[in-house]
């Protein structure tokens, strides 16, 4: 994801130093004219900008606030800008931590697969002063075919992200709920998902239904864990924000019942399993 | 949408009679060729076929069993074809019932709205005998872009039916879940739905989310309390089949918290208003 | 239940005409001075009021509306008195269908099991017009620790037995949801158990508690079919009276689950058996 | 709470010293007996154990991890038992990082209220090693009727603890939610509160049902916003556990609600407003 981001900078002619934990991965983009790092601050060094493609909050905040982090080799005056799904709570604190060395922050998550990174097809939702959004919006767009400027806190562009995740998560429970019931009812799940498909039209749908009717959850292409990560940043924000959402908690539990039969790397349509168990499938 | 099924039928070139509580919605199909009966009854006189296309069970209930109802009057070894959003429990009292009578019956429930019905463009999902369904597969062809088959028993049809309307409940759930939490993040709901818009491309949430939007829930375009039958429906066939379906019980009480507001005539997407109130707004 | 119901009120000294479909267990009562007859109907012969203690809608409405039933027997000015714990929307039935025939209806479900009902310990929740309520209340204190008047509809009384049920089904709800974690916790339910029952002193607790700690789930004190029939029936009131349930909800999606699973003649805290699965225990 | 346990040990015969943020608070104990210390290092001063009895994570860690805190205090071999309900994931940090300063630690949350502290009746949830249970058991003893050990992990007790909270909210949950249909189907709640009260005898019931009868949530007995740290807590012990708990999730989303329309230092009992509310009350 981050090297087809990358790629898209440095081919609308950004100048960029790459780092990342496994250094054959850079190596690919120098031949693209990147420059190779071999620790986040020494990524930093010179630059008007760092941006972070990583895991989670916990991989975010070791890149920053860890030994060789960006925290403390980020020139005054340059800006973070993280485009990782991370919750609001630890873009919050970054807002802060960075406002206090004096660099700018910008969170700026970006909806799509690899592939739509790889085609520039990304959707990137930015937050953050309006000066730095102006400043770093030309980034957005060579990675992305839209940069949105969602509003002035960093941690919005999170919100927005999350929520968008939860529609996703939404639509492969629903689906998965469908299939179980249509199996029950002694309806082939094939049969279900082509009128489904005819109905819809949508992608999601059409991805996470053939995995489901396949059975075929490995390898995974969005992992289980990852979209239970989702779900828990999710209900954080809707806490935080004081808006309960509780077909998240639907997701969210039936989500922990997969981890505990040792789903976590199958992948997330997976979740159709704890449908079909709760069935007695 | 009975009105703009049977015109594609007369346009197949069916002999149609026609029967409409109001009698003046009738007579613009007798200008296309219809014959216009007084009740039920009539409108079976010398019929191989009759469809019915009503609100709800009590509607099918009384057109059938009730004064000058089709039960009395079909000729033997013709065929009821119910296409109205019905439980699977009244499917399964016509099948029987019907049989005792020597009629054929078959669940033929579509997808689509009134203007997928003008345009020949509703999905028909028949279930039934496959004797009965080669024998009327034309009439589903005459009012749709494609008529499937899902199963010998005529309720089966109903269950995909109400999975498929399921599958929008939940959509318009997720959504008016995610546009109260961005409204307590302060972000405006236009902005979200169109980054959700440019995510997904689905009509689905164009529509609705358009109406959360700009809070116009009236007039309905589909009215909150059909939203609430669908769910009690599907809910009564999921535990029919064994298959628990919980986001389909949030969706469901918060179509009651609707309902208890007084937005029985307002739009589905009104639910929205109910994810409103509960993150105080 | 019934049975001992009616031996209070022999022991009262009502005048008592009793009827079950096995005789044999009429018989018994016989020997305390009840008359014994051979069908609902014949069991109205001459008297003021009749008791009904069934086991579900569908059993009150055959002996009411079946062949020799209540209906069509009882004297004008005479009541019936429905005991079970049946639907709002029967009881609502049976009011305006026993009215049209000029018969008193009441309904006066109970709280407590069998050993409460023996030791004339039951809680009796009446509920109908109160010039009846008046006029029947020594049945109820025959019967009973303690007769409530809820209402003036009869369908009242239905409603608050309906929500005390559910308050028993939440209890066992939470129980067998913390049992789960505390076994993957690697802590002992017993031990769990022990520090409930020291914390809460609640019979409910530590009957299924103890039920669910030892995995005994047959012969079942409490049928988790009839669980499911509470369940169904409060969601049912709480739709017509627009209040929604969503605990209701969860617990109705487990026991669902459990029928799936064929636990429906097992007691109803083998509920804690989804909760386990649900765990990948 | 913490004074009434205090009062206790020094009744018991232990050697105390007391902090409080509020000195004041630390006088009265004085006159039993008990040194009064400055910070919480000093009253660590030559201690075999402190006992720490906070309001939360935060608190917790601000003691121990603080300036003046416990964990650069304490003496080698010496014990931190923390009787606050905490998270198990603060438990577990709790446990290492005391390990690795030479300190035991255990885990020994307590059920019951203030007047419950006061008159020696907590239940004590002891969990650690083998050898620090029995060795401070006595102090379990001193300040309650019974003490538990429930595992060798710290966190295990925790995690009792919090399934036992979850046990209450789940009772004010359906609680609630039965009085808002009750007061929908015309029922007066005084009279629900009074069968329940009869059928379960249950002081939680009589409590919080007085309270949401009554419409008096303030003062708060219990505040809302320490039941939604209780939720938020006990679902996170659920996810990391692998066992999902749907009820403590409809929990938490009411609460949630509740913080929304204001209610934090209202009643936990005021969660009944949410419930009404969804009702349209």
């Amino acid at each position: 994801m981050g090297a087809a981001m990358a790629g898209n900078l440095l081919r609308a002619g950004h100048e960029l130093t790459v780092y990342n934990r496994s250094r054959a991965k850079s190596e690919t983009l120098a031949k693209d004219g990147a420059r190779v790092a071999d620790s986040p601050a020494e990524a930093c060094h010179g630059a008007e900008a760092v941006l972070t493609m990583l895991a989670d909050d916990l991989a975010v905040e070791q890149v920053v606030f860890g030994e060789s982090g960006i925290a403390g080799a980020l020139a005054k005056g340059a800006a973070h800008i993280s485009c990782s799904t991370i919750s609001a709570a630890l873009s919050r604190r970054l807002t802060s931590e960075h406002a206090a060395r004096g660099h700018g922050y910008l969170s700026a998550p970006v909806f799509g697969r690899p592939e739509a990174a790889e085609g520039k097809k990304l959707l990137v939702v930015m937050a953050g002063p309006n000066d730095l959004v102006e400043r770093f919006r030309p980034l957005g767009d060579a990675m992305g075919r839209q940069t949105y400027h969602v509003g002035s806190a960093p941690w919005q562009a999170n919100a927005v992200k999350l929520c968008g995740n939860f529609m996703i998560l939404s639509m492969v429970e629903s689906l998965g709920e469908s299939f179980a019931t249509m199996r029950k009812a002694g309806i082939a799940p094939q049969m279900f998902l082509e009128i489904m498909n005819a109905l819809f039209a949508s992608p999601v749908y059409a991805n996470y239904g053939k995995i489901m009717a396949n059975e075929e959850f490995e390898p995974a292409a969005f992992e289980l864990k990852l979209g239970l990560k989702d779900a828990r940043l999710v209900l954080a924000i809707a806490e935080e924000c004081g808006s309960p959402m509780p077909a998240a908690s639907v997701v969210h539990n039936h989500l922990v019942s997969a981890m505990a039969h040792g789903q976590e790397k199958q992948d997330l349509a997976s979740v159709a399993r704890v449908h079909a168990r709760n069935a007695g499938l």
